[in-house]
């Protein structure tokens, strides 16, 4: 047991089927006028906005909605967003959706409570304090629902940025049910997305006794998953199994950050249009090979069931999609870039050098 | 794994040596003036006043002290803290020590938050919330740093106090190295306590998967302890795993709250005169007795590590001084005392008979 550690996650989790209609008490002490803020289709076939709508209509709150948040929202839009509600007397905000939406709403809440800041500065500014946030994740994998993290697009790369501590979100609703309409692929990217921060998580030099509590116990909800999860096709249960990974997934990385596959990943994603579940999955093989000797690997193989890392790479290289070729150029490029950006690597509890990072990617060739 | 949970705690947890000076950057955030709550000897000599003084001047914060909680605080006492300070300009509070200093600070906090109401009617009052409460313990027991219950007495029993889940506290500092200068006999009753709240967590009708996680990881940590925590003689990683043990186990009933051993067992402390501590164990014999067919008892014991419940009855009885008998009449009076409170054991997984209630209390008499 290491002697230091800090704990600090004070979203209220709230799971269970119709659980945001049944618990919309609490909804009550965030004010009298919300704004929902999700995304173009899917809380609408999924039950989802309606839930919310009659939760809020049940305490008293009115409401406007914002329902164009796509997968990858601008920070020009949070601004225009906010700018349009900026008179409305807007209280709190409810994220609904996947990802992208909960992001939004984070971002948004920023510049409601941080009048006159623009957004674009508020991308370069520290511990800022929000609005209320209500999350209601429609997917399982981001996790977004219990982190102060939102991933914004600007101009033209997905940059995360931790508002601080004071802007996680008040209240994260999980109900399973909201997850069917779900594509096949995209719920193996997203189930993909909540393995990987429970395991970047354990992985972690900034993991502790509380984190390392919570990342067991989510990777055993994934180990009973594992031949499903990855297949992307779950019954309710499983639905729910999942979704609780994710969240316990999104608790781990709320304290320690990810780790070297999503800092090497997103390059795949923005120059070479795999999804971010792929493009994550894709950096596991060297990453994993370059870590064999770590003292925390054993313990990870165990809870999982894998009999080594060998094991565990196949397993993710089967299920996920992830069709590329790095040239060497590219790899010179991808690794001089991570070089420029080393910070992003600080939570690996290695130093990781140039070699390294070299031999990460070119191992993305490996079929 | 069950359909619906709840899980709420905001308080932000900090533990190593040292941690409240290296960490006092959080108390900036509370205001400008702070009144510590305090016993009337042990924070000064265990180093914890001295700590706390420090951090708070590192951060240009003026303080007043309150030195003379013992342990029972009165609610006249109470109401006379608050009255003497009311116009001090006091922003939050520090509640320095075992519980009761801690207890005394979360009630002082109520009353400051919500002025013209009185400590008597507070405490008929629900979700009040308080002024910041900042948690320092310096023994490994009650884990009152991290749930909003406060231990009051009034007029002469002691009354557990759920303040509502604004109350929690917003830190608590965890620094083993106060937790030494607790005798021997208190120091086994305090980890009994710890003990028991994990126990009475994880077999509550109230427990669920979040709080599971949190009490088996709490259990495995006291298993660790076993031979050493109730002989009352640690080394410093012992008291260090024995106060997050403690912790670990407030963190449960913060959300469950205690059962059967804790309800019962109060009238031996107030009419026989045992500790606290071995008061609740006393309750324990017929308490799992009755309930050795409950179906978590097989992974409660394989986590300590005993064979069977009396293997864990007899641990318990050979460690706390439970020195007492009651004769019929007693036993007929707490039974029916329990009987006219069956509110109290609304957290024990089945419903309690008169019946199973006079059987627990006459196993207090088998040596």
């Amino acid at each position: 047991m290491e002697d230091f550690f800090e704990f600090y996650m004070p979203t209220r989790i709230i799971r269970g089927d119709n659980c945001i209609v049944e618990n919309s008490k609490y909804l009550r002490k965030f004010g009298k006028k919300a704004l929902i803020v999700t995304g173009i289709n899917s809380s609408k076939v999924n039950g989802s906005l309606d839930d919310v709508i009659l939760a809020l209509e049940n305490e008293n709150i009115r409401y406007k909605i914002v329902d164009n948040i796509d997968d990858n929202p601008k920070i020009s839009e949070i601004q225009g967003i906010y700018d349009n509600f900026l008179n409305e007397g807007i209280d709190f905000l409810v994220g609904l959706g996947g990802g992208a939406p909960i992001d939004a709403a984070k971002a948004i809440g920023v510049l409601f409570r941080n009048t006159g800041i623009t957004a674009m500065e508020a991308f370069n500014m520290k511990n800022l304090k929000s609005i209320p946030i209500v999350a209601v994740p429609t997917t399982s994998g981001t996790g977004t629902e219990v982190t102060p993290y939102s991933i914004i697009t600007y101009p033209k790369n997905r940059i995360k940025k931790d508002f601080g501590q004071e802007s996680f979100p008040k209240i994260a609703y999980l109900d399973a049910r909201y997850t069917y309409y779900t594509s096949k692929e995209q719920t193996i990217n997203n189930a993909f997305d909540a393995f990987s921060h429970l395991v970047e998580g354990y992985l972690n030099k900034k993991a502790n006794f509380m984190t390392d509590i919570i990342a067991i116990r989510g990777l055993k909800v994934f180990r009973e998953l594992k031949n499903k999860a990855l297949e992307g096709e779950l019954n309710h249960l499983e639905r729910q199994k999942l979704q609780t990974a994710s969240m316990l997934g999104g608790l781990v990385i709320s304290q320690t950050g990810t780790s070297i596959p999503h800092a090497l990943g997103y390059v795949l994603t923005t120059e070479k249009g795999l999804s971010h579940g792929a493009a994550t999955a894709a950096i596991y093989r060297g990453y994993l090979e370059k870590f064999t000797d770590y003292d925390k690997i054993p313990s990870l193989l165990e809870v999982l069931d894998f009999k080594s890392v060998n094991e565990l790479i196949e397993y993710i290289w089967k299920a996920l999609k992830i069709d590329i070729h790095l040239d060497d150029d590219e790899i010179t490029r991808y690794t001089n870039a991570m070089l420029n950006n080393i910070g992003k690597m600080k939570n690996h509890p290695k130093t990781v050098k140039k070699e390294d990072i070299q031999y990460i990617y070119q191992r993305v060739n490996v079929k």
